[in-house]
């Protein structure tokens, strides 16, 4: 065999069977508009700088606009003044600033546990903790929702822990694969709080309960609610008053914070063990300060500002009735992500592109593997900055697009 | 069990036998001084802010000194303005605006290869790009060289593909198990340019001699060449003149280029093949504009200033006479990194702490995992801003540190 040709042969006949399926993924070239958030110049394939066109996206994760916040811009460029564009080595190799440690005290303060520690993203933080954990304890056994995101799949996996799969926010399913396993075994049950393709919210209390009945230690991805749900906005576990009963809250500094980043905040002993033992962190260049200074920033603003959530939330209320009232399909929501059901991967995906070109609406076509095939949706966010017309405009948009599309 | 109990006394327990084998890792907080780079203030532990003293670095990876040139720091002003502090999205959900394009194409230039493919950090590409490629074909078997990254060990551990391990650099080792393997398997051989711990370099045609006899493809990590070597700064692939037989490289945007992210170059279809398959990429934020536009900036730079690489080939040369001239032990090292052997932890990080504490010279203790038991060393790396002043101050006090941690 040639192993070059036969490489470079299954990976064209693989792209080709994705185009086939309708899910070869075209990155859009966005461009934020300063100030302006979450109106982007789109940058058409092919076409020359000149041509880019001015669009509204609806499917940010900058969920409250904090990456083009004055304070989070203002902290950034003290700290590229300060101290550079990079960290310049590992947490251990000369690449912890003050304003790491400073960070990782914030972000354990906010969620009320004794220690948090800083990954470069919220998919690395939830494989090298989960790997972490997991392969403490000989015989460990690890509970985890159907719908848990790639990345605790991932660190799961590499695990040796035995997996158990219960069905999607199904605690019946979850208390009876609990107890059917081995008391003596050690557990972990994982899970997510806003689930992002579904938008439900899990129940967090329920699912401490069957953690303290059966003896499982609980692990919690806040991903998509940190910053936008509780007092403080510390996720739905601070909403919930459930923190105390979760071991480990997992979270991301690039969502709600409009940063980059990923984090775990649990006991100091924990944070200590997974710190000295994940090869994720110390085998890495660490955050750049720039970056660190600004997720800071972002955090110390969303704690004291409410109102900013208040209007959010607002947003995706008004969003989901204008849905209603247009008598459009909508997932039903709990949070602020609003998933509209499109099935079919080249429906899907024939819809947001209409949608791209004919009304300048970006709204993300969601396929498989993110999502099971012939559940294809488009995945709406609304931000405090998506005012009525806009909503209106949307609706308007969907509404034309959808029925062109049903009909065809 | 109580499995909470249980696993807080695993992890107390395994962080008391780091501490007694001297192996437990304290993160130094460093903060860079703007604009005098090597030049840190370092803050001790315990102490508050105003403690801070000032310190020489002499481990950081920040090898050019990039990560405070003015054009990356204007670049990172110019982009937080444009575009906010983070990407909003994944790749494929909203998060690619023009500027990661951009960066591609000058990657994938640099390099000569027709396409690249951002990750958030190296340590992501090499995971993700090794599973994906090793995943691709069923049957294929990896040669890794046994002092791969951990990230690359990552990478292969988690696909199916069977891993042969050759002796460090060690050819003859390499072809004995290329020639016992079933000649009809895909092979991959996988290996570094510059070893980050040996500070040698891989003969890259002498394995790519191999890699055609016995047909395998090439994996070759330059995360500690890239800026560093060849007329261009694109590693030691372009120095050699080998990159057109390389079939993937792999490098970081978190050394040389001195901000945060990694990359793969390589053909069009396996780089699009990665970028479709990899979950390192699709099920994470991208990249922030700011770091994006930085890398972009200090990568232009590099590659017209020949100069800056000469005068740190240098001062990499002038640090490696002056240890010499007075009898200090180092490995021997074909590149810029300068390895001081110091076997034993306990006496390994002594040596590191009083050169810190006694002379405020930072330079890490390099350990196990990170490298084998009983070869523990000082890991040096001069940048052009090391002059001779910094040199010779270093030289002395090693000389005095070693001469007591030996009489000792
Ligand atoms: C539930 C969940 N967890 C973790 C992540 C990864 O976070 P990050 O983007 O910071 O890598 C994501 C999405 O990106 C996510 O949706
Ligand atoms: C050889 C090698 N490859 C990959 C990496 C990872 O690169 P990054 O720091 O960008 O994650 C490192 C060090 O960090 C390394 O030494």
């Amino acid at each position: 065999m040639d192993t070059r040709q036969t490489l470079r042969a299954h990976c064209t006949q693989h792209l080709e069977t994705l185009r086939a399926e309708g899910r070869y993924r075209e990155f859009a070239r966005l461009e934020k508009i300063a100030g302006r958030f979450p109106r982007y110049r789109w940058h058409q394939p092919g076409a020359g700088p000149g041509a880019a066109r001015e669009i509204t996206v609806w499917s940010s994760n900058d969920y409250l606009g904090m990456g083009t916040h004055p304070a989070v811009r203002q902290a950034t460029i003290e700290a590229i003044h300060a101290h550079g564009a990079g960290a310049g080595g590992t947490r251990n190799i000369s690449g912890t600033s003050p304003l790491h440690a400073e960070l990782e005290a914030e972000l354990a303060g906010w969620h009320g546990k004794p220690a948090a520690l800083l990954f470069g993203s919220g998919y690395m933080a939830n494989q090298a903790a989960l790997l972490a954990l997991l392969a403490a304890l000989p015989g460990m056994q690890v509970f985890s929702d159907a719908m848990n995101h790639a990345s605790m799949i991932d660190g799961m996996r590499r695990s040796p822990a035995k997996r158990h799969i219960w069905r999607h926010n199904d605690l019946a399913h979850l208390e009876e694969l609990l107890r059917a396993a081995d008391p003596a075994a050690p557990k972990m049950i994982a899970f997510e709080s806003v689930y992002s393709m579904e938008g439900d919210v899990a129940p967090l209390h329920a699912i401490c309960d069957l953690a303290d009945r059966y003896d499982a230690i609980t692990y919690c991805d806040e991903v998509h609610a940190v910053g936008l749900y509780g007092p403080s906005g510390a996720g739905i576990a601070e909403r919930d008053g459930a923190a105390a009963r979760i071991d480990v809250i997992e979270g991301t500094l690039a969502k709600g914070v409009g940063v980059v980043g990923g984090y775990v905040a649990a006991g100091a002993d924990w944070v200590d063990y997974i710190r000295s033992t994940a090869g994720g962190l110390i085998f890495t260049t660490a955050l750049p300060p720039p970056n660190v200074a600004a997720a800071l920033a972002s955090i110390r603003h969303i704690r004291t500002d409410g109102a900013l959530r208040g209007r959010m939330m607002q947003r995706a209320a008004a969003l989901k009735a204008a849905l209603d009232a247009a008598g459009l399909p909508r997932l039903p929501s709990a949070s602020h992500i609003v998933p509209i059901p499109v099935p079919g991967a080249d429906r899907c995906r024939g819809v947001a592109r209409r949608l791209l070109e004919e009304f300048g609406l970006y709204v993300t076509a969601i396929n498989y593997p993110t999502v099971p095939r012939g559940t294809e949706r488009l995945r709406l966010c609304a931000t405090p900055f998506h005012d009525d017309a806009m909503v209106a405009e949307l609706v308007r948009a969907l509404g034309a697009v959808l029925r062109v599309a049903e009909a065809a």
